[in-house]
């Protein structure tokens, strides 16, 4: 195995995803913690990692991997074990719808670099950036749930009854919903997917203030 | 093959992917127009075939596929040619990277639903929204041009020297960008594969004014 850096932030949902994966396939990687709170990212230095600016970065020996979707097929491809994605297409198809809703849909729009531009050009107070946070992830969610809810041969899973590549992404985004003060019980099938997970080393100890760089 | 019918709308983005891919692939699709001028996404019909209640859906017999990055790598999948992503690993995350880039950081900020909650949340008016819009095509496409630049082995198109999945997000973006009065000229690189997927007749049948439901 090479060595792996992650350029990571404790509380960014993407940089999330990443950790729970290396943490379900056993890998290390060191964390080099990039404090977007201060908008570290956008130095220099940083912009030679990552030319976006956004975290996370995977740099596995010579390359640099970026984009958290990208990273998770990768680690899933070189890693296989556990595998992230089924092996029928059609179910590789629901997790990965799956994922894209909260991946595409949901996590980017009420990324940071968003509400700082909601805030300094619209005007936003902490309530409209809170309805705004709450009504993409409650589209989002809603959908989710209504997909959970028609698979017929769930565990206790996003798909199936282990963690998959939608778990990675879910996991993040409900974290990031109760910090926006999100009321989760209008999602019970959600819910019970959290506490599932949230039961594993894996997922536990990729939380946000379980992070070197959480403030104590 | 199954039948398989497409629920499209001229201008959506994410069905603009998928009708490159097929295409590319020479699949047929039965075109179901779903107006989101006039909010038919939102209709109790169309929950029922897409419980996000967006475009694009992919029926194929008896089975229904959402989210476009789940459609089309389950497309690449199951008619893998030609192959629309490399076989190298490395390569592989660089493609997805690229496509990443477009399909979680530009598009979905931009996407219609958003833009209405824009206007009558915040009182954006079509300044605002050009604004809004362009910010983010700029700070991806930035990105995505130096990701371009960086690549020494490049052909013509955003990998190699052909169409690759990360065309297929570039092109609709293009497309929408163009469509919010940005200056394209600013990324001669992206201009270059923009010209270079036009000349191929999948991506120009796929373009929006030549589909069946653009005004005349």
């Amino acid at each position: 195995m090479s060595e792996m850096q992650l350029y990571t932030f404790f509380r960014s949902g993407t940089a999330h995803r990443v950790r729970i994966s290396l943490n379900l396939k056993g890998l290390q990687a060191e964390h080099i913690p990039v404090n977007l709170a201060v908008d570290a990212q956008l130095e220099p230095a940083y912009a030679e990692v990552n030319p976006q600016k956004l975290v996370p970065t995977l740099n596995v020996g010579d390359h640099r991997l970026i984009q958290s979707p990208a990273i998770l097929e990768w680690l899933d491809e070189t890693y296989p074990e556990p595998a992230l994605l089924p092996r029928d297409t059609w179910a590789r198809a629901r997790v990965r719808a799956l994922a894209a809703m909260v991946g595409c849909d949901v996590h980017p729009i009420n990324n940071r670099r968003i509400l700082q531009y909601l805030r300094k050009q619209f005007g936003a107070d902490e309530a409209a950036v809170n309805a705004w946070c709450g009504r993409w992830i409650a589209d989002g969610f809603d959908a989710y749930e209504a997909l959970l809810a028609e698979d017929e041969h769930r565990g206790g899973f996003s798909f199936g009854g282990a963690p998959s590549m939608a778990d990675l992404y879910l996991i993040p985004q409900v974290e990031s919903a109760r910090r926006f003060q999100v009321d989760l019980t209008r999602w019970p099938l959600i819910s019970e997917v959290e506490q599932r997970c949230m039961a594993l080393p894996a997922f536990a100890d990729a939380a946000p203030m379980r992070q070197p760089d959480a403030p104590k």
